[in-house]
């Protein structure tokens, strides 16, 4: 049974008071949940927290201790308030010191732009011993991996640039395929069907996810899974349910909200 | 000092697979967040978590015990994996049924609404022993606070409902109060300023935040605190600083990512 297999579970650490004061919508959660997704890899949880020594420090060693990887966002840039590389290394008990290849690259990449290579911004190839480094296309500064920690940026182009490019070196599990099944009707009406479908197969995972449009209410039902052949099996009993119901299929409308 | 006034600090717990599989991207916590500010309560925390009784209650258990208040999302709709009250009854270690005004509202509800109250509406009546209802203007199923927990429904406009509703009733801290200039300069050429503003003012929290538009790079410094005449200072110093820079304040683009 394909859920038998190993499953790759990870967590991601958005570090950011700014996103803690609703000041900044986190949007790298998402992005990363999705790609890993695609390789296998579950996002079990997500954390969110400040720019506080302690909190990151107890965030990092209790999720890379839970989790087969850790991402972290945001704090590597070069202000005062960029503490994540620091205490990145406090959890893992190394030193941190400036990294020569990190180095060369902000140097090259500041006397292109004509920019003086200015000690903020040195304190960007400050890398934690025994790290290696995560190339960032967009800025030149890296994140880096140490063991399975990967310390990303929180600007969301460089995260997303720093994620593609490692994404094909994570051991991932086996794929995971979904499908979403939309319908003009109350959730509640779907509500014991979807329930008998779920205690029917395990290692599926349904979900039912109403929405209130202007057009009139409706609910997807997204079933989850590693065998397509079981979702296919899911998809047209919920689909003969729903007309048996008098409901019909439909698209969902864009925003739910 | 202003600092010492004592600090009401929260967390919010997202409950939901779809937010973990990158399907759904949470809309509640940068509310949420928003909201406990103009009161003064501050978010220290926010985690998204897996639609899972172990972690439901775990979580709910450490967060509670840690913050004066903890805000949960999600998981209290009419379905199989709606199963955050029964877990929220776990974690207290009391006994879960239906209440006698839940049921009456939603009854009510459905009632006006020509909707059956199936067995899987009447779920959305059950509620943990000893909790008060959360009133729930947009669908009735209501919301409920156990202790310093407050369960919040996920869909986002029912969520905000619910929390505009509780929030004259929470107690709030000493109100937090922030400026925000915005630059045409990088980042770096600002850091050291911002870190000397930050070492000389105890009780503000000083950020900043870079962006790369179009027309242009750029840096917010976003000072917060409780004292406006401290943050007066601040930003009077900071103009100073980025004038004398030759750099000019500017408005910050709309969509940084």
């Amino acid at each position: 049974m394909a859920h038998e297999a190993k499953m790759i579970r990870a967590a991601v650490l958005a570090i950011g008071d700014e996103l803690l004061s609703g000041r900044t919508r986190d949007a790298n959660i998402s992005y990363i949940a999705t790609r890993l997704d695609t390789i296998g890899i579950v996002l079990c949880e997500a954390r969110i927290i400040a720019d506080l020594p302690s909190a990151i420090i107890s965030a990092v060693n209790e999720l890379r201790a839970k989790y087969d990887y850790l991402f972290t966002t945001g704090g590597i840039g070069p202000t005062h308030d960029d503490i994540t590389a620091d205490n990145i290394a406090a959890a893992f008990g190394v030193e941190i010191s400036p990294h020569p290849e990190a180095r060369r690259r902000l140097l090259a990449h500041y006397a292109s732009a004509s920019l003086e290579f200015n000690p903020p911004r040195q304190r960007m190839a400050r890398i934690p011993h025994g790290a290696r480094l995560i190339d960032n296309p967009v800025s030149a500064a890296p994140g880096f991996i140490i063991d399975n920690v990967y310390v990303m940026a929180g600007i969301p182009r460089i995260c997303q640039a720093m994620l593609d490019g490692i994404l094909p070196t994570l051991v991932g599990g086996v794929q995971i395929h979904s499908v979403t099944i939309t319908a003009n009707m109350p959730e509640a009406q779907l509500a014991d069907f979807a329930a008998a479908q779920q205690a029917a197969h395990e290692g599926v995972s349904i979900g039912l996810y109403p929405f209130y449009a202007p057009a009139g209410l409706g609910v997807s039902l997204v079933a989850r899974g590693h065998l397509p052949s079981v979702l296919c099996e899911i998809e047209q009993a919920v689909c003969d349910f729903i007309h048996a119901e008098g409901a019909q299929i439909v698209e969902r409308p864009v925003s739910t909200t």
